[in-house]
């Protein structure tokens, strides 16, 4: 079985893949190893991640999202390195055999493979015993030219300032509206104590909302932007698990303090939904919002660090970037409401309080 | 809970030798991506294994000896290839904190980490929601110097001979004797169908009976070998599945048909004990340990194919090697009972066959 299922399912749709990298990739499935090559004076940089059923991912979810997400996450961590993919090992473990699932979790994750060109170099699947769910783990590998210093979290320094991808949070949205359509709403609000979330969910635009679920289910990983960050970030990361926790590792690896700025962190908010300036309960919503940025993970946006006033490099996905804070000597993350009051301790807790104090 | 058991099992017991490779090693655990640089025009080798607990081992065996197969297993691997290790990742997914276990298993781990000189640069730990298994992936990273032309399955050649290093079939005496030990041995002779496995057992020397379990609990990945074989070998695989099972990939392979010889199989176990040449049974005997050659897995010893006549390399190790049968057109794997004999098909089942009718 297990021969037969690696060859149909991965073997032979990423082929074609491993041949097109025929230089890089020496050998691929098949052999005892896979064999790399990566170019004289680069740098290796690996990347590894397993999901469980149930833990990670749902039964219900749809497979070729899973396929797709497992390797994104793999690859949104060589962008926070600001390396380029050159592979990746899977490694499957199956209660049973389910080729509908197969099927699709191995087309969602060719299409990621191929879109950004990491081709598939070995791995195993194997049957789970009584084991009950799904494992999967993939590592990925990626390179570097020699010249890039790295974006390691210690590197982070005093006066730098903080910038994010895109719009943190946005997957935290897709999330809930999914949870919505379940009819789980509540539930979920209770574990993520956001306030006023369904007025919130009722009052996004559909434009909004789609780009939410896409945030979800087909998020990006920031390869060209983590290039295009060489010699200008200090630190930087991929968002996964919401703006508040990630920087956390910058501050304590830099030994620093984070401030952001409450004005800035809604301004992403304002860009992405415009509209929300007239509504009436415009205050209420932004709260909401911000806490997703701060709490919501999964969107695989980068957060780096750099001196200030350095222009942000120019990419061709066009990806929006900005500035939401800076770094000071101190420690943990703060948040300033507004730009002449004095920042607040962000654990948590106290923002939540904070903020259900604020409505 | 995650972070700390990292710290405390992996992080922590592993960084000095993480720190012992700052060559090699720019960043490992705890950024986003470890970073490994291979010496410029080395080419990268990668070999990943998952094992399931109730699959690959059990939960009643020594921790540290499951540490220990699990990253040599991947050694053994990168050893086939000619290739020396730079590092690996470790993905732990498990029902529940067992203390205990993971101490055991992260002190094998290190032992084989250490003496191999592959540093962890990694990985993560997931519980594993309601499965009731613990499940381990291991991906190993190596490399060779970029005049090493691999040793692909593809590459053996008509009129080359088959090596082998050691005495592959060992563990699977081993894993007979703890069989018998835990009183289950007719359980296991069921299975792999060994005839007279009783009087074997009664039969082996003492310092037999420990290379058997030495080979089964401490099996060692065969890199020095390894590396002696540039130049020499075509074709190279580590032992997983027993010699008859894995020669076939290389027959597959390389569209060659390979003839094993008897009498050198017997050869091996003659000059592993050699008492047995006075043994009353010894007819009888020798046809059991050259089944367990054939068909036992799990000893890491290297097979490879080369031109007749060449030298064998000169390793510190010491490890034996025996030139065990020939390559010729056709295709499959034979057996040459005696030297004027015409060889009989090895098909498992036919080999059985064949065996049980010259008792």
């Amino acid at each position: 079985m297990e021969f037969d299922l690696i060859h149909r399912h991965f073997a032979t749709p990423f082929s074609a893949l491993a041949q097109a990298n025929g230089g890089t990739v020496i050998a691929g499935i098949g052999d005892d190893c896979a064999a790399l090559r990566p170019a004289a004076d680069h740098v290796l940089y690996v990347s590894t991640d397993t999901l469980v059923e149930s833990v990670h991912f749902f039964q219900t979810d749809d497979p070729a999202v899973v396929g797709w997400k497992s390797l994104v996450s793999n690859l949104s961590d060589l962008a926070a390195c600001g390396a380029n993919p050159l592979g990746f090992t899977l490694n499957l473990s199956l209660p049973k055999l389910d080729e509908v699932w197969l099927a699709g979790f191995s087309s969602g994750l060719l299409e990621a493979a191929s879109r950004y060109n990491c081709p598939l170099v070995g791995g195993d699947t194997t049957s789970a015993g009584t084991n009950v769910l799904k494992t999967i783990s993939i590592t990925v590998f990626g390179q570097a030219t020699h010249t890039h210093t790295g974006f390691h979290r210690s590197l982070a320094q005093a006066d730098d300032e903080i910038w994010v991808s895109g719009t943190p949070g946005l997957a935290r949205l897709g999330l809930l509206l999914e949870y919505q359509r379940q009819g789980q709403l509540e539930k979920c609000c209770e574990l993520s104590n956001l306030p006023r979330v369904e007025a919130l969910l009722e009052a996004m635009p559909n434009d909004l909302q789609n780009s939410a679920l896409q945030a979800l289910q087909r998020p990006l990983p920031r390869l060209e932007l983590g290039h295009g960050l060489h010699g200008i970030a200090h630190a930087c990361l991929d968002l996964s698990d919401g703006l508040s926790g990630d920087l956390l590792h910058i501050t304590k690896a830099s030994k620093l303090r984070a401030v952001l700025s409450q004005r800035s962190l809604q301004a992403l908010w304002l860009n992405k939904w415009p509209e929300l300036t007239h509504h009436v309960d415009r205050e209420t919503l932004l709260d909401t919002l911000v806490l997703t940025t701060l709490q919501g993970g999964d969107d695989f946006e980068l957060c780096w660090t750099c001196k200030p006033g350095h222009r942000p490099p120019m990419v061709e996905s066009g990806v929006v970037q900005s500035c939401v804070g800076q770094l000071e000597t101190g420690e943990g993350v703060w948040l300033q409401c507004h730009p002449d009051s004095v920042p607040t301790p962000l654990q948590s807790q106290s923002y939540i309080h904070f903020s259900q104090g604020s409505q």
